[in-house]
């Protein structure tokens, strides 16, 4: 298990690019276009893990939704399982609140789920299988 | 450079430890009390990283103002940087508003400093030298 990525709602990557690359002493990955989940993406190593602009493709995206609400900031973290569908049958056994119930395929091609942040501490929870 | 551990403001650790024992399969750490935050942690060893839960030990400490404003969720993410004096110099020099413009000693002895979610696309970033 490890830190996957954190994704970070922002506003304007044209904006925020440029003042992670002055923090993280590294420039962001090329951008890329998740259209199933409304969002443009500049992605960041950090260690084993992952930092993740996230910017709205459109108004109504769950990212600019997310901003109108609660400003830009922390939008979800996501760990690495060794067996997804296993996590997730304890998981609802135990009365979590599962956004997705069984495993989907994510743009990069893995196997991932989200747990809905009710069931823990607010947390958007992403949690994606190990290759 | 790596995620060093991402604190997440929760309102009760009683209700709460016990929820990310089931999500993450491992028992939490002792619970440590940090007088000078005004906080009361349970950590989690996530591969390199650690998730730590923070629960305010005082109606106006920093992690239960954060709640009363946003709710429960991630509160704030810490990196470590190898030289952290120079690194905020870079900052600071760049335009970023630092709440500790020189490092100072955190709880758990390490060098840390806190830069201002205003710029970092609001995201309370701690950044703690490496040892």
């Amino acid at each position: 298990m490890k830190v996957h990525h954190l994704g970070v709602a922002v506003e304007s990557l044209a904006h925020t690019v440029p003042v992670f690359e002055t923090l993280l002493g590294q420039k962001a990955g090329p951008v890329e276009t998740v259209a199933e989940q409304q969002v443009r993406v500049a992605s960041f190593r950090v260690g084993e893990s992952r930092l993740e602009l996230l910017e709205g493709t459109s108004e109504d995206s769950p990212v600019a939704r997310f901003i109108s609400k609660r400003g830009q900031g922390i939008h979800h973290v996501a760990l690495t399982v060794p067996d997804l569908a296993d996590t997730l049958r304890t998981l609802e056994r135990q009365g979590f609140r599962l956004i997705d119930r069984a495993p989907r395929v994510g743009a990069g091609g893995e196997r991932i789920a989200f747990v809905h942040p009710a069931s823990v501490a607010g947390v958007l929870m992403e949690l994606i299988e190990e290759p």
